[in-house]
């Protein structure tokens, strides 16, 4: 636990929130600002951060958690999609540094637009630079 | 494989595509229009959708390999923060009817802002309501 952390003090039962599902090692909860009603919040009890500081087991206990909110929303809300986020570090647009998925329910005239503009890369030169970078640091 | 699919057919080698990593499973590539240049696509071989629709031992092969990706974007590209999405229906903005994670560098200017307007509940009651109906959906 992370003193500072306000995650952690939710799921310390430190602070009150609006679960919606846990288990002995990942909570979900109501995100008190919503982006549509119904957005959840999936984390891990313990904390980790970023996305590279977390075990892999971790992810893929958080993963199976995602997945069952993302049917509960269309369910139990009737969401017609699901849009799931996940943002590691200021640069992102993250605030608090404790790993969490964002799960969104999405609705017909919502409000919710996703500022998603494709830009393109200068010339395949260029991509292919981009691709054996990553590659090169996957390897 | 879906015949009319555009990342079956990249998965089956029948179009081509910037790939970073591979293994029998899982395929991760880069997509041709980037909203970060760098930007890369995570998805299984096989073909499903959406996030409701694959086993949950999909989706934790996919999320160990969007940690690997989003590692390879810090490291190789120097990303000072790494955005991960991934869409489900028309309503969330999905494109390609094939699951994919979307794993975005973040730089400082990189002109990608995400439109993250949170919102609030009319009163606790109404949060309450939106708890009720997930947490019974999940139960």
């Amino acid at each position: 636990m992370s003193a500072d952390c306000v995650f952690c003090k939710i799921a310390g039962n430190v602070l009150p929130s609006t679960k919606v599902y846990e288990d002995r090692d990942t909570l979900a909860f109501l995100d008190v600002g919503p982006v549509v009603k119904g957005h959840v919040l999936v984390i891990p009890r313990q904390h980790y951060d970023p996305i590279t500081g977390a075990p892999p087991e971790v992810l893929q206990k958080l993963i199976v958690v995602v997945q069952k909110v993302a049917r509960a929303l269309i369910r139990g809300l009737g969401a017609g999609g699901v849009n799931i986020s996940q943002a590691n570090g200021r640069l992102a647009g993250q605030v608090v540094p404790h790993i969490h998925f964002h799960v969104i329910p999405r609705f017909e005239g919502d409000g919710h637009a996703r500022n998603w503009v494709p830009k393109q890369y200068e010339n395949p030169q260029e991509m292919g630079q981009f691709g054996g970078k990553i590659r090169d640091a996957l390897g």
